[in-house]
């Protein structure tokens, strides 16, 4: 079984930020370009969140050989609790960069998901491993006509964005975004304090109040969020 | 809670139309380009029917202010029973124009639901709160960094059609229509009719009939649905 | 009701084949461009297979008629049991190329599923009659006004891919995937194979084995899939 | 050389019609799907018109011969003067479907120009030859790898138009208009009205009129308009 | 003939200003939003620039009429020397928001040239009256099909840019820039002294100088530019 | 002034020869994927040739910063004659990837061309200077605020092609194609034999010959065709 040396609090409680808190509030933190652009939830939209493992593919090319045979395997072989695949293939959509073998591997040793600038397949029996997955679509055939596993752990770009080793991804329905982890701590600060006044403002707003009476919740409601708050502390 | 005097009998017709049908009435009464182009049901596919009320985003520009503040929320605040949002934003895609607190608030006030020529954020929160949007995918940012909510209530293009407030919207699993009011009575009373020879076309299908015998129903069929319709008269 | 003449044992054992496996495998046997780009399950991903009906439509231009009226309608009310139907549109996406009606008629007929290089209406109508479409996405319009049904059971191009009428077609939720007939005796055996094989390698890689160990199967582990196979063997 | 019986007059007519004035006029006359979306002007944009011969491409499938070999090439060694060749290849861009060898023989011919919803390649060697293509862009590759001639002289698709041997293709630097023959009669005659009206009123704008002193002809310039016809009536 | 009150010196130095160097210097006044994404020059690519009159179609619905019957006409009858049209159809493609009649009327007012996010008609005939224009393509088609002129001298959108009326518009090869009137003057400064640096790194790097040592122009190379500049100084 | 080492006879060779020849006998040698697909002749398309350096752009993000500074400076700087650049910018179309400082830089090196994944600006500037460009088009705003210079000298991708430093490259109006440098003499051979074949096929195919007659070349015409290519090796 893997070690679960990876999985710290911070994934804990990154799981439970919406991707939406966290772009907007690493924005504020002055890190704007954390959206991963263009790609789909494929087997799953629950919110996951984890640790990048960096896996790059290059386009083949019939007389080149990659550094290394089976790149793609061996971080797969190697990915720790938590950490979340990172598949860089430049948008290729004609060969899977991911099936339900290395899936079920990946799943096997506890990865919290994959991003792939890429396309799958096996979606189906991927669903049935349990492993949520977000990249630009399907296609049935194996990478191995089209890609080359070219390099793993190393700073790539996927959907647009720049992705590093260590770097936290967080993955719902609205799509993922990357968290550089030098801004984790003060992001999930920022973005815990704001979990309990937007469940307050949803409450507000159900029972009626107008929206600038709710959110961002105004210095008149104040009294009423902390008493709200002490209720949900003590329920704690 | 707000008025219900918007919601007439008319919408709750509406909401029995299936929008292949509206499309195809509304040509045939003259009026061809309908169809809200390039939107998917992002929260449910149900089919919800309502009155437009507009509101007009422009791209973001940084020395540029909107001729008044917040006009989205005060929109929001003033939406009545069966009202749908139509939001035109040309098609941007790099900042969401609806998250879930507007949307709490629009359900609250009881909107009909929601079409978008833009990107939405939130998308489990919305679903969780009920409301049905239909838009051109998903962004986790706020609109703040890329819009500017510019007027409402005016006339404004939404996946390339003209919708204009009373403008009637009928959203299902093929996509969104508008229907022009003046047209809402002869669109209704040609589409009940269809419906009912539609389930009979339905069920004659199911047991095997020929597609010219059952589709559009053929005059030999005609006394056959006269019973058929008459039982239906009696079950009401 | 239908003759099932068509519906022979190759049909049944082609609903067990995954398009990945039948992808990979067919492009082993030297036939590589099987692939239907661009198509989404629409109506349901369950995996489903046929025989290959084919139907073009040409776009509309207000001065020409088709050679015959109607031809869409004949195929459809000739479909035999497990027959599928295989519409190339050219990709147009302004006028659906099947509905509700067509549709009950299909399935009636006993079809196998739909793929269409086209859009197509009445998507929940068709999700409550149980018939499988992979298509380009939902227009609510019936194709009279964009599109000609101009011939039945010729070769057709679709999804970027040729289609001979009686090849035969996989579909499940990773797209779909033509088989050509004299191929498939081979990609059945060397799929049923596979089937088996894989198997027994996600249980391996869900019990920790590493993917070399485990996939594709190695030597070391003949002896062990053999004791496995038999077993399963006996079940049957 | 070619016989010359297809270069009639309404060909050397329909040379000096714009297709902007081709395509509002035929819309006139009922017949609006007349322009060949897509395709742009690759070797040469100065206007040419000429009477179709078309060609249809299936994609390639590794399995499937078309009904005869060559079927393209022999199309094109029946070129006549002033026939213009129409390529429908489905928008495949991996395969060039002409290039300077076919391209020469049908200028040679006294081909009229080509329209291909598709790719060309030898863009250099066609210009030089003198061939104006309008064209989805280029690809050095021969379409020997991903197409297949598969049959001439039918019914084809090009940029999402219907065009059938026979009709009449005009293509200038607004790209390509379908002509029915049916209709070039009274099409000459309108275009040619309409063009010395639209020397009239551009020479009007030209010289300071307001548009609706000049375009359409208002009746107040009429007399004007009249002497200045009579003038170029008497030049000719 | 237009009077020329508009055309002031701002718009004669703006003509000297290259798009890339207004987009960066204006991103450094704190305006990043400035470019016009997706045209291009459809005329001639030469640099020109102007004030902008504002023109909004809006999509054509069978039943809407415009607030105002030919408000485009009459925007184009009241063009000032100088100033710059630009045109906002949301990106519709299907019908041309100018042909060569309003186009000959704008250069006979003496417009600067046109930006239209839409398409147009009549390019030769444009480029024989020689304005300049930025489109997303040709369409033969009059708008009248597809788009009404809606309101004209208001905030509209073009390219993804928010484009005000009286703001100045650039354009050359590399496409379109808006520049925000309360920025043109340190806009201007600041092209100017970087025009001259930009020729004399050019000069240096034409000689074979290294780019750190010529471009941006280093401490060490300032005396050697300083003469450069009097001797330009001196050429004037 | 740069070292004309690496200008070998090799590359004066590959100036001949049309990308559509190489990438043709390049996939009968065995390497099908050497077409750079999306790029456009921007500045010129004359054809050039050269050996690949590489440099690699990541998306911007604001908290990370390149391994080293201005790397695409000391790239080149460092560029020697004849040596081609290619830029993988991963098709980001918001900030260009070279501009024309960089670009007069690179021409006083002796720079072959440079094919872009990515965009340019100063296009007008780089047309002066007299540098040959393909990339994905244009965008006035410099690389700085969306993209960081990377590495150079390493493998990269391109167009969706794999290209690795000394490869070969071509360019011309058809695109670009790369040449593996161990195929580069066979590739020579087979296309200046192919050369005067062509040349030969084009003055059969102008006077009149069908296509079987004059291509590929019949063994009827060999004759023929050794008197004209005596003739020609004399005339050298």
């Amino acid at each position: 079984m893997p070690d679960s040396s990876v999985a710290d609090s911070t994934i804990a409680r990154l799981r439970n930020v919406p991707t939406a808190t966290a772009k907007q509030v690493l924005r504020g933190l002055g890190v704007d370009r954390t959206f991963l652009f263009g790609l789909r939830a494929l087997t799953s939209d629950r919110r996951v969140a984890g640790k990048a493992r960096t896996l790059r593919f290059l386009p083949l090319r019939e007389d080149v050989k990659p550094p290394a045979q089976g790149v793609n395997r061996r971080l797969i072989d190697t990915l720790e609790r938590d950490e979340f695949l990172v598949i860089d293939a430049a948008g290729n959509m004609e060969g899977a960069v991911l099936g339900d073998m290395l899936a079920a591997r990946a799943h096997a040793r506890g990865a919290a998901g994959v991003v792939a600038d890429g396309v799958i397949r096996d979606v189906e029996g991927i669903r049935d491993i349990g492993l949520a997955v977000w990249a630009r679509g399907t296609h049935p055939d194996a990478n191995s006509r089209n890609l080359l596993a070219w390099e793993v752990d190393v700073t790539v770009g996927c959907g647009g964005t720049l992705v590093q080793p260590g770097d936290y991804i967080i993955a719902d329905a609205d799509g993922a975004v990357v968290v550089p982890p030098q801004h984790a701590a003060a992001l999930l600060s920022k973005a815990e304090e704001m979990a309990l006044e937007d469940e307050f403002s949803q409450r507000l707003l159900h029972d009626g109040a107008a929206i600038d009476d709710a959110y961002p919740l105004p210095q008149s409601r104040r009294a009423e969020f902390e008493k709200f708050k002490s209720i949900k502390d003590a329920q704690r």
